[in-house]
């Protein structure tokens, strides 16, 4: 994916052009709390280059990336005294990506917080995901 | 996290002793479809070795998993001409984790579909992000 430069949000916040509330920084990856925040504490973790999505990170930074958010994770469950907390990461505008640098959200969660995040569903036929299970693995 | 042998679901499917819907498997990652779709393609990716949440499992076997998140996802894209996908892990119960054995979701995504996803939230006063900045920030 080309770089954005100057039209990318995440990348203007690497770069110091605009402020975040930062949380962690190193030399390839960046932390700061979501200023659209579904719980106190919601935060995000972005590589410092700009991938669209995580089909365009390489792996190595994706590690890199990881360990960050095991990182917050872990700090947001102590900072916000959390029972738990979900990581979120969308790709693609239909999957609800609103900046297009690939990003994940860990948003800390309390019994009863009334968030709806499980997406339900009802149990699938095995003739159905024999069906899907073909499909997906003629890509692989 | 203690292993939790018989009475874990995904160690019996790792196992073999009851059956999945396998997507993919390697030496340390088992990919297979979720039996309570969201969406046609809905698949999971765990570790084969019994991790609770996402902060009992180690970054090497972290990066395993991840790499396989983004070849399942890449993959589902394709098999579903989906728009779009979402990846979820959540960690306790308070988060949704269903399955203690640590497990990303794989969400294809259209346009349209009706899956809500994101939290919401208004935005944030700046004071109150510089208070939570505080408070993770002491814990990492």
């Amino acid at each position: 994916m080309v770089f954005l430069g100057e039209e990318c949000l995440f990348c203007k916040i690497v770069s110091g052009k605009i402020p975040a509330t930062k949380l962690y920084e190193d030399e390839n990856t960046l932390s700061f709390l979501d200023v659209y925040p579904s719980a106190k504490g919601h935060s995000l973790v972005i590589p410092k280059k700009h991938y669209a999505t995580l089909l365009d990170i390489p792996e190595a930074e994706l590690r890199e990336v990881m360990r960050v958010v095991q990182k917050i994770g872990a700090a947001v469950m102590k900072a916000t005294n959390a029972k738990g907390f979900n990581v979120l990461q969308n790709n693609f505008e239909a999957a609800g990506q609103a900046i297009h640098h690939m990003h994940f959200h860990i948003v800390p969660r309390f019994e009863n917080d009334g968030l709806k995040l499980s997406f339900g569903g009802a149990k699938a036929e095995m003739e159905e995901l024999g069906e899907w299970q073909k499909r997906v693995k003629k890509h692989l």
